[in-house]
């Protein structure tokens, strides 16, 4: 992504808004790709053409400006993100997080 | 993530809606960390803490999400990725949008 | 809003890109309230407390960003909208799209 | 919009995470239109064609959804938006706040 950027000339259009900007379109139109379709159909018809292959694309975009946005900011996305992943596994324990989404008291039928 | 989503018993809440939903909330809280920071400032104090940790913690949590969501719906991320960029590569041409951000007519100052 | 941010003498952090990632942070907590709700329980979990208060809350926030954004623009967002649900009146006409969302052939199961 | 909705049968697409999908959609839309913008020229470009009139529409859409998604809850739009106003004029004093974006501690130049 640097050096395609670089190569047309666009890392003058990369600074950190901008490009958090571009991830929220692709992001967006990830979300329109879904927007209709039935929850429990989702998975399934993302499974066939076409929206199999636009889910591709739109995943690959996001995931693009992610790598260029983290490229910029000299994060090592690889490693943040194993790091975020051992804080979570301490944070949110088997035994006390099984079956529960975090946050899921505000999803809770019972509470009032 | 796909383990850890399983030893929690959390894949039965990874319909990819929910997912895209959780990947939005993620984006938000990234959007959030440099909303009021002045543009040409942001690359610079993301190079300092507390930003830098900061934003290293909400880009991987878009990615962990990003990541959960190809698997739930079979992609290859980095494949597709790959196959992207390689798309982008023949659709913009270096001569024709050097320095010309994809649909910049709409920026462009002596447009009426 | 234009008055309550001129008073903190906030309107210097409104320029338009800096009120779309803050309209995009709103936008990440309304999705991240809803996000591992069940999609057939979630109109009826939002009718009671706390998700109905939250989801308030979040709604209003998401709207409050907007028309202080439409300000800033120059933007009649009443009128704009106005417009907009025309002209939608005119583009997706009754006979045509009745029970069909737009751009829903990527939702048909038959398509190959 | 509900009665726009009502017309074209497509309230059955209407429960709260596909409407929040929506607006990310559009929300998404308005971003593409800014992102490559630079920040010190964003509000003059959209004072005139053709990004005025996109923006203007963009906008719209994401109010329309948002309407949508009040309705679809129950929630009284402009009323929740006027007691969220009101909170924040009490939790963000004017000597407190003044010239400091809530959260800027963050931003700080100084912060170690």
């Amino acid at each position: 992504m640097r050096q395609f950027s670089e190569e047309r000339d666009w890392l003058q259009f990369h600074d950190p808004k901008s490009l958090i900007l571009a991830l929220v379109g692709e992001v967006g139109e990830l979300a329109e790709l879904f927007q209709w379709v039935p929850s429990d159909k989702a998975k399934q018809r993302a499974s066939k053409m076409p929206l199999q292959a636009r889910a591709a694309e739109e995943i690959s975009d996001v995931l693009l400006y992610l790598v260029r946005l983290a490229d910029e900011l000299d994060i090592n996305l690889v490693e943040a993100a194993n790091r975020k992943l051992d804080d979570s596994q301490k944070r949110f324990s088997i035994e006390q997080f099984r079956s529960k989404a975090p946050g899921s008291s505000v999803l809770d039928d019972e509470v009032e």
